[in-house]
């Protein structure tokens, strides 16, 4: 991007991005309905379930030929563009599988130097010129806040405003991720009164892992919840996301080991330790200590269930993979049927799914 | 392509690309319906009012769920390629959207990086095989004439020949940029009698932008438009272009400021100077003095339109973007159904459109 | 893939890997069809037979506007990922078309670097994790083996296996290209008794190309070939492929000039002489001995066929193209219906063509 010099000045957008979350909240939603999703707080608990009811629904729709080409249907209309100018192969296909299965048309971007930016052109105008090709833009980018930046001019400058979906913006919210992540969870729980009073168990690098972060905002929502927070001393879990639980008076405690909360968690979360962070491989030796081996599965409970962002490394051993338990495999799965449901929600086909999907059901 | 070391001798092509533009057009007609685009000189007065009549009503049709499904099964038998091989995410995406909404299955190339090139094929023979795969070829290429030799290669030396659309090559031809710029004016003035008899400012690094010396061009199909043309004197328009307006009887003026070109114009076309090509920034003082700010647009008609083939960088002040008569958001959007236009057209799909599609409009 | 510092140790696939290739082809089967397509030892002469009628079947189809909708309606419920982390424009387009044809929605992985293994991720993960979205997986990768790994993977540590079409690994296997070449012979000879007691040319160098020991391996599937090597000395097919053919009874002939095979070939199979793997361009003097052009049409059979995997440099001039015995081209074009053959039997739609397909024949 080296052409771009000049930085545009919209009225307004100063103002606005300095107001507080709640009072910019309202912006992305649209008739009570979410338009663009941007921060994992615009999720309370009512929408929270009525997305899961509806991302149930979709992937037992889709199990059948009829179901799935039904779904094909619903947007076959409408087209997609996944704007991803930072790699992310997993959250891109996931979402673009999503757009194929709810009938989209695709377009991509995937690369930041095919773009006009190195004509000299701003970000938020290659934004806004996309958008008018499309009805829908999912968004991965590296600059903070920059989704948020394209929904607000969106929605205040542009006459044919489109929604914006953030795929991962910076180091900080990466919102359809803690999305999937509490999907799975309840769907683990589907039979045992769902997140309700469980225990979680968040393992590896809890500093500095967004997905952890968000997953315990997101417990907020849910009662009686109890958090186990496993990490080595330099990795454990922020001030402000402590502070965050006590104000909510959700209940955690920190463990420096992973054996210790294995026997007792409902779920067990692990992350990756970010040595790619690291100056002197400060980590290699934590590294070890905090991975989960076959060894341990017979430590925890027999209905606990494992959990992983994905990409790992050495923290969860290929041969957990065939333990019941494992639940990360499907966890990346309940990412695509999530985002089938969140889209869905957006465009108001969720009522059209429940109400005239229930004939695809066996 | 370091390993492409011979130059491939196709028995012809020297003699016809020697050929003077009138006795080369032809091979790329058939049954007088255009089947190759190449140059702007493919287009007269009868096929722009049919291309413009066809594009409303193409724009009109999808503006109904029903409408758009109906455009998809137009060629959702066919498939085209997108080979671009010169980054313009722009055009790109444009014409990727023309080929869904019109139902074409589409594959891209859009690195020469991941071609066959690299294993020493010739340029032409990547086409060629490429070409065996679809039904249409979309070309972007940054060797002048490139897409001229393909359609001929493939008319002369194939037994399946498809249409080649030429979407930039080199600094010379850009002729669908062209259809978008007269079609946007067209559909500007619609209710005042169309382009006939209005005044047309061009501004900017005229010198140099292939889009104002292709308008002006253009501009030989309409009855007594008047240009204005207004740039610092290093950038003004070409001797080559006055001389052609000259012959074609079209009055023009040269101004060397942005203000008084103002009060007159029907049309404000504003280009980039293109400092790019500058050594030392000598550009850089002249682009504050040829750029549109806010304080401009009291001075202009109440009924004149701002146009830009953008990317832009500073000539137009994102301020007056939400002047009523800024177009060059929906100029962008234009060239996408002005591309569902011209495709249809090459394919013959545009009868069907015109007497078919009728039910579709509210 | 820097940051890719450990190996993961599948339990099994080290035995797995060490059994001779009959024991291990069961494991690519499931209920007597084909499920992987790993090596070409994997077809046998009723596959080969099947698969051709099922391609004339395809391709016959496709002529009409309602068989080729016909066509896309049979997967229309199913989603396919290109992966290609090695460069190969022609056949990933060709895959890619192929799956178009079928109904596929389509995703494409085209660049390593755009892939979670820059995060440190094993391939086999991100593999897997792609897997987890899709119904198809057609991959190609540099490393040898790597495609039989990822099939062993799917099959023996996932929930939710899919089928792994292997379109090129290493040097090793390009089991598809080989399909095509046969299918092309077979096309070529179909009015003449097919493939069956013909002689087939191969010219260039055979000592290190891939396509011209598959060739030579496939013929074991036909009766009374005869094969004629024309190579210079020092790139003659290597002894294990004679040995191959001695084993199996097929005769053949070692040559040094491309003069004295014209006579008595049915096809004439061309090959690059590959000179990206000269040192001191050692090649280039035999280069133009083993080149096919105009003057040596007159001494070839008038229902002989040409034939060349290309990409091609000068082993044909481009003036032999239009003699109506050149079938590279349409060898190419043979490569995807080919190919959307092939992927229909896996999924077993191959009946309803051969059954329902039936009304589309003109």
């Amino acid at each position: 991007m080296g052409k771009y010099t000049f930085e545009q000045d919209f009225e307004g957008w100063k103002e606005f991005s300095a107001l507080p979350i709640h009072e910019r909240l309202p912006l992305f939603f649209r008739e009570g309905r979410i338009y663009d999703v941007l921060f994992s707080q615009q999720f309370d608990r009512a929408f929270l379930d009525a997305l899961y009811v509806l991302t149930n629904r979709i992937r037992r729709i889709a199990k059948s030929r009829e179901g799935m080409l039904w779904l094909h249907g619903l947007h076959a209309h409408q087209r997609a563009m996944l704007y991803f100018v930072q790699p992310s192969t997993r959250t891109f296909l996931s979402f673009l599988n999503a757009c194929h299965i709810l009938g989209f048309h695709t377009s991509e971007i995937r690369d930041p130097q095919t773009s006009s930016e190195i004509k000299g052109e701003s970000p938020e105008d290659s934004i806004r010129t996309f958008s008018s090709y499309v009805d829908l833009i999912i968004m991965r980018h590296p600059k903070e806040g920059f989704a948020e930046k394209t929904a607000w001019l969106l929605n205040v400058f542009s006459d044919r405003p489109v929604p914006v979906i953030n795929a991962g913006s910076g180091r900080d919210q990466h919102p359809t991720q803690a999305l999937l992540d509490v999907y799975t969870l309840q769907r683990s729980f589907e039979d045992r009164g769902g997140i309700d009073g469980k225990v979680i168990a968040m393992v590896g690098d809890l500093k500095r892992g967004r997905t952890v972060r968000s997953l315990s905002y997101l417990m907020k929502n849910y009662r009686e919840v109890r958090i186990l927070y496993a990490a080595p001393p330099a990795f454990q879990i922020g001030e402000d996301i402590k502070e965050f639980l006590c104000s909510q008076g959700i209940s955690f405690e920190e463990h420096d080991s992973l054996e210790s909360v294995l026997p007792e968690a409902d779920a067990v979360y692990m992350t990756r330790i970010q040595d790619e962070h690291d100056v002197q491989g400060e980590s290699q030796s934590e590294y070890a200590e905090f991975s989960l081996r076959r060894e341990h599965l017979e430590r925890m409970k027999p209905t606990a269930v494992i959990m992983h962002p994905l990409p790992r490394r050495g923290e969860i051993d290929v041969m957990v993979d065939k333990d019941p338990r494992a639940m990360y495999w499907r966890q990346e799965r309940n990412g695509m049927w999530t985002r089938c449901a969140l889209i869905s929600m957006i465009f108001g086909s969720d009522e059209t799914i429940l109400e005239e999907g229930e004939r695809f059901l066996r």
